[in-house]
């Protein structure tokens, strides 16, 4: 279809960044992202999502990346990898897309390919990204049903990207990607172009809206199984029977799934399910399971709160307390804190007065500060907290051994250990 | 504990004719059911389950099984198999429990044991059935509490069954079972029994109520799974995008819960959430999502007939149909039409006033018309009917040939085939 291939990638992230990677072991790939920051650093060989080394982006031209547009021009299949978050009423926000989409018109020819990445309800490719094209450029978005009228256009499809971040094993080369495209044969050549880089292969889609679809149901299908552990947490709870205790008999059945407790965050499983019951109610339809979930899962840092707070009012007459909260990302062993419900929790120990240090080797201090009020702290103190509570899992905070996080406690009978997690596996800390 | 070992086997179902079986291998056991059908048929070698061929029940000596219960009277270690359905309001149905665990109360000494392997809420065993033995017999059940007051007492456990009906991969050799006892000892002596037959190990709980909470989440857990696909399949149909589709897809990622959508009856997953909720419920929680997904996949039925009825009614102009339902039983390779869906959307037709026949070849015709009222066929009727449904994927309902199924329709090109479990993957037929 096309001679020769010069992708345009545009958004440089999570999931920009390795498709970029991999695109240039095999083609011309252009790559452009807003942030000249995130340019400037890429430059310098550095990625501030922390998923690459050094050497692995030395491989990267700079002449080949850039936060001007204009890096696009010559490029002939573009392919849209920027964030879809929700607004605070939890409704899509496209608009990182609708700029992306613009920003391809400047440099989109005739029979050349737009192919988006990010997460969708079912139709936004077909019926907001290809509409603005069309209306912005002379060109026409060529589908199976005006494929044989000989238009000016150009063609399109839906990839959805993958990526777990913090997750190592699957990265694009050993997953298998869903494709699509507007019409036979552009489905086949855009499949045939991932093909080249997914190694474990590529599963072409019957359709553009059949591969939105499967991508906004994967991260919800993650979302209500933790929500299902989640209540089965809360019951067992008031029951005093340890969910951990429970979920380890039950998973020794060969299919019962391995699902736990906790918060849920992030940029993925918090936020694709409220794509599909933004559309579903668009067309009628209220997805009660779907939203029950998600509230159960939105509210698990007051559960939490007030199984400490409860538990801490028995051993104390304080009114405030002094808590460390370790762990302050979206989950383990990323960098990464927007999302993340354990800076909601923060905030609500923060609003009710008390006394909070927060603490995240994994997370720049300098950027956390940035962009919240809260007192990150280099060090724990020693013998100083009334409560400590852990929420994130990582590396780091798995090897802390129980006697150093005793040591932090101010009195180490009265006070107590909140690991959200289960990290300790301890019958005397508390957990969800 | 107890030096020569003779096991009573309450109820000789889906549950308790396998253990008899196993567990005769190894030690004397007798086996008692209520049923006097039951007992008659299995001392001429046949299993109303047809889970077991003649040679299989060949080795059931016939003096070890009785409707009598005082086949039981030498025995020391009772095992209670019997079912936990719930009412019609859907709470726990605990009476074949109350009067089983009576049964064994005429029996029981001291140092026997009694176990339980239905399923239960947390707690049923200790604070339901314990209660009862005490009640009846002077005996006291011994626990972690009293164990050192030198008790006339009983040892007790709860082991939960884990039978899969249909399913001859996950007998009770090749799955681990879960196991728990009153007291540390008794826990240890009941793991060492199920130990002997359960060949790919046992997994012994912290305690009783950790055992129960296991099983009663395991098949709440595919309830859920069923349910949200459930919720996907009623979203994409209004979008027109088969859920099918959608589903390969998504499972070509490599954390996808292969889940499909469908009618879910039967004797567990659509009745053990509720005796999860029931207990939370007693306790103050409201259990929103498992109880949304309880009725979703309880309201599956009737999104399958609209679907029906208004395709037909695009076809037709006919107030009455003439249906044909293929599929009664709970679920596929099985014979057992209790608890089926399929029956429920079956007397949904009929209450619309519409002609419905219907055809399972794994059902007994004399038994199922001993319990329903509907016109079950040997044979379907060629060129009859307006449309035909597929609700259950039995084997040899997979061998159909599309052929075959047009030519039982009356209106070649107006009729419907529905093929709810989608078997037939054909574009032409209707699906969830």
């Amino acid at each position: 279809m096309i001679n020769k291939l010069r992708i345009g990638i545009v958004g440089l992230g999570y999931v920009g960044l390795p498709l970029f990677l991999e695109f240039s072991k095999k083609f011309n790939v252009k790559g452009f992202d807003l942030s000249k920051k995130k340019i400037d650093l890429l430059k310098k060989k550095i990625d501030y999502t922390n998923q690459y080394s050094k050497k692995d982006l030395k491989k990267i031209s700079n002449k080949n990346i850039d936060f001007n547009s204009d890096i696009l021009k010559d490029c002939n299949f573009f392919i849209v990898t920027v964030p879809t978050p929700v607004t605070k009423n939890k409704r899509p926000n496209l608009s990182a897309v609708v700029s992306a989409t613009k920003i391809i018109c400047k440099y989109l020819k005739k029979n050349n390919y737009v192919i988006y990445e990010s997460t969708f309800y079912p139709g936004v490719t077909e019926d907001v990204c290809i509409k603005i094209i069309e209306k912005e450029t002379e060109l026409i978005g060529i589908n199976n049903k005006n494929k044989n009228k000989n238009l000016d256009g150009f063609y399109y499809g839906y990839s959805p990207e993958r990526i777990n971040p913090g997750d190592s094993k699957h990265g694009i080369k050993d997953i298998v990607k869903v494709t699509s495209g507007s019409t036979h044969s552009s489905a086949k050549f855009i499949d045939s172009i991932y093909k080249k880089i997914c190694l474990a292969g590529t599963h072409q889609a019957e359709s553009i809206k059949i591969a939105e679809s499967a991508k906004v149901i994967e991260n919800t299908q993650r979302d209500i199984n933790i929500a299902l552990i989640n209540e089965f947490a809360q019951i067992f709870s008031k029951m005093n029977i340890n969910i951990y205790d429970v979920l380890r008999a039950a998973k020794t059945k060969w299919n019962f799934l391995d699902f736990s407790p906790g918060l849920v965050g992030g940029h993925c499983i918090g936020v694709d399910p409220y794509y599909l019951t933004y559309k579903a109610n668009k067309i009628g339809y209220d997805s009660v399971l779907t939203l029950a979930g998600r509230k159960l899962n939105d509210d698990m840092h007051n559960f939490i709160l007030k199984k400490l707070y409860k538990s801490l009012n028995k051993n104390f007459k304080k009114k405030k307390y002094k808590f460390l909260l370790i762990g302050l990302t979206f989950k383990e062993n990323v960098n990464d804190f927007r999302n993340s419900r354990s800076i909601v929790l923060a905030n609500e120990i923060i609003k009710k007065g008390h006394n909070l240090d927060v603490y995240d080797k994994n997370v720049s201090i300098k950027e956390f500060k940035k962009k919240n009020k809260m007192n990150i702290i280099k060090k724990p103190k020693k013998n100083h907290y009334d409560a400590i509570l852990i929420t994130v899992a990582h590396r780091d905070v798995r090897k802390f051994k129980k006697e150093y996080l005793y040591s932090l406690l101010d009195d180490k009978e009265k006070g107590k250990i909140f690991d959200v997690k289960n990290v300790f596996n301890q019958k005397k800390f508390l957990t969800i």
